[in-house]
């Protein structure tokens, strides 16, 4: 493991697809390169990641992870605002909140699953996690329902767009300050104890500071890599036929998610569920509850109007069922192999509808 | 807080108001006139179930508080289904119960989890409401379902309205003789014990026949008015261009449920959230379960015919909206401010949908 | 009870309408033979399930009693799967799934009730349960809301359907795998303990073997008998006017599910409530995750061509209602008459709303 994530080839590899990247190389060569690239960068945040966490415990780490994974997905998707792409925001929106509900929680889960035989993790804020996930369905359901029985003026949609995401981004906060300062040790991980290692044997290798360097710098790597890569997967899927709901909602999700990904999955294996479900949820919910309305605020301020908050009907299934079924598998607060599983089933079942729609 | 609620000035804005009713004044005076003697006397009922929960426990107490606040809306509602103004009867009472649900229910919550970290209610009796209240959007979910996506005729219509009206009520009964009699101590608030105060700072200031004879007139003084002050608020919001779906799903429903909110916060600030929790959610599940069908039956001895069950699309989606996000936040038996919070949250998205349609 | 379920008297009922069926003799002759018929195999059916399940234990007991249960079901739906009769199939479908969370698992949670005042199970096998069903209903819903709001060919929804039943099958194999083998002792019934009867008292009459014997013979009895009673049926609803929707989804379910019924009711008043659940949403579980793609698969090896997953709104309405409220009242633990009492009324609403569509 040490050598796959050996300092020295992630530079290499990083250095390579940034060149492909600016001299425009051909596109294959860019994808393969740019790929290897997203492995390297993606394990090295994994690491940052984990070292942090054990510093700053379960939460707050997951919380980290979550937030550097976001930054990238929110600085790609405001130049997409900028440019009036509105539609293709809204499918990564949404693929980002079911490849976190679903690809990143089922495979941490499976996999966690397979090495442990039940993963506990704290009830109280599973239950949390679980209302916030049905708030956030419900301001980007309702506003739909209500202009697609109703006309509504151009102008009152865009009120009721701001409104809602101004409700949003004032529950995000709340909720911050809920989890971090009035409630904190309430929410702490009572499974913490469990999880106790070896000293010796997980001991991070690196020191406070610099692990919490080395998690910015590896998510900014993280971004620059996932651009890379969007970039050439867009003309790659031109040949192949892809349509762009798909292309935005799997394909960009996927490789726009690989710091969770990498991240949830190696917490998961190590027994700590308990922060690889704060990272999937807590990255879905940012997206849904900050990142989304951001977005709205940012577009009121361009050339092309305000973005509406009004989704497609099958992006608010695919939302929908996706927290429906993230609830229901996590609102005891314990997982097994089987959970994780239904959780890629579902995935499955809706990557397969998008792509044949 | 004693002066706030002096007998004396209850009384005068009472009979103010109620001259000022019947003498036809000034509507602006009017509203002023009765919004002052709401506050009296919501403070006044407050006072009185907080005295009569003493006595009869706390369910008890809540299921009258509940009843009481309900049976003016039962009043206000008969007359309106008499002169065949059915919309605004289904508005009022989807506005009921979302009021009940987001609105009260936010409020007591956020009050009470302001002053006491965690507040504790039972656990059991939490789940059962929540299965009820998915009972009650299922009675009016199907026959909506079944009357857009088929032709039927009106008789028809009326015969499975008047059949689900007559299985919820048939239910409301069994839940009373559940709840009451046969599961009664099962149900017991198992954190009364908790909730035991100093016996010399909150012994009822009254005798239990005074408690009970006040909690009927402060009910009687709410209900009358609630109607003055909903009469003078149609005109008043006809200046302002306010739909009639907004004035009834809204400011009729907050006022005419000043009894349960007023109460419900009281007793959440003084840590007996359960006793919160059954009036707010005891009383949005009487609306549905049994002041809705008894409607129903009534309407069909009116010269207008049948009231059928099938609510617009966008009440049900309130109503559905609201009973999820409330059966989410009570499961656990245990509720925070950060909970309130996300409940008020999704009244307020609910409001400004209404407001803007 | 003995008298009635005499071995020589069921021998006799079952001959006689054997004989009716192929005679075809007058159909309100044999509807009555065959009535009768189907109560005494049924009675035979509990009472070797009730058999099995002692010596297997309560979950195997309660697979094997559903997968008898279905194979009846399998079976005539195959014939009609051959016949093209794709509509009839999932009405039939539709209904045994509705029939067996509503119907057998309210009378059984309502006659256990009254005779228990409160019955547990197994709260961590509820858990997983809701999360199947939910999955479920997101595998019959999704494909369903992106064929009604996108077009697409007929090619593509045959694919789509296909991946979808591949699908449920896995995650249906991979249960057992999860339920029988690496998690079995972890499932294995909590309450069980608290079940030890008098061994005098309940100790079978028969033997081991006997009674696997006896449970394969009264399953298949069931299977012959239902179908006889379902052919006089279909002409004598004739006579009545009654829809082949209400037909297929509620006479043909509720007499289908005979051997689901007797067992879970008979178990349950025995205060073995874990076993009666598991048979319910057992039986409902294996009829959504594995006959239903079973036929599909079967489907498309016939004249008629794939049939396709699409069930219609109603049906769809009426599986995801039916399952919310068993969800709702399992996902506890813990179960009492009123909950028996509401499945019933939800059944009922949507019989009624069947009956007049």
């Amino acid at each position: 493991m040490k050598k796959w994530l050996s300092p020295s080839l992630l530079a290499v590899f990083f250095v390579l697809s940034a060149i492909g990247h600016y001299m425009d190389w051909n596109h294959t060569l860019q994808f393969v390169l740019s790929a290897v690239a997203v492995v390297f960068v993606a394990g090295f945040l994994g690491r940052a990641t984990e070292s942090v966490a054990h510093y700053a415990g379960q939460r707050l780490g997951g919380f980290l992870n979550a937030t550097f994974g976001n930054a990238a997905e929110l600085i790609i998707a405001i130049f997409l605002v900028k440019e009036g792409l509105f539609d293709m925001v809204k499918a990564s929106l949404t693929g980002s909140i079911i490849g976190n509900l679903l690809l990143v929680l089922g495979l941490s889960i499976l996999a966690g699953g397979l090495k442990h035989k039940v993963q506990k993790f704290n009830i109280t804020l599973a239950g949390l996690n679980g209302s916030l996930m049905i708030v956030a369905v419900i301001a980007l359901f309702v506003p739909a329902m209500f202009l697609n029985t109703h006309s509504i003026t151009d102008k009152d949609t865009d009120v009721l767009s701001l409104v809602v995401a101004g409700i949003l981004i004032v529950s995000y906060i709340a909720w911050l300050i809920f989890s971090m300062i009035t409630h904190k040790s309430y929410l702490d991980d009572v499974t913490e104890d469990n999880e106790e290692e070896l000293p010796n044997e997980h001991a991070p290798a690196w020191s406070k500071g610099r692990s919490i360097f080395y998690l910015v710098l590896a998510t900014v790597m993280v971004a620059f890599v996932s651009e890379w890569l969007v970039g050439t997967l867009e003309s790659l899927t031109e040949q192949f036929g892809l349509s762009e709901l798909f292309v935005g909602a799997f394909l960009v999700a996927i490789i726009g998610n690989a710091a969770e990904h990498s991240a949830a999955v190696m917490l998961a294996m190590k027994n700590k569920i308990g922060a690889a479900v704060e990272i999937a949820i807590g990255s879905s919910l940012q997206i849904a509850l900050f990142v989304a309305p951001v977005l709205i605020f940012v577009s009121a301020f361009t050339a092309h109007g305000t973005m509406d908050i009004v989704f497609t009907t099958i992006e608010l299934v695919a939302i929908a069922v996706a927290v429906f079924i993230a609830k229901s598998i996590t609102q005891d607060g314990a997982t097994n192999w089987y959970e994780g599983l239904l959780l890629l089933a579902v995935y499955l079942i809706l990557g397969v509808s998008f792509y044949l729609v």
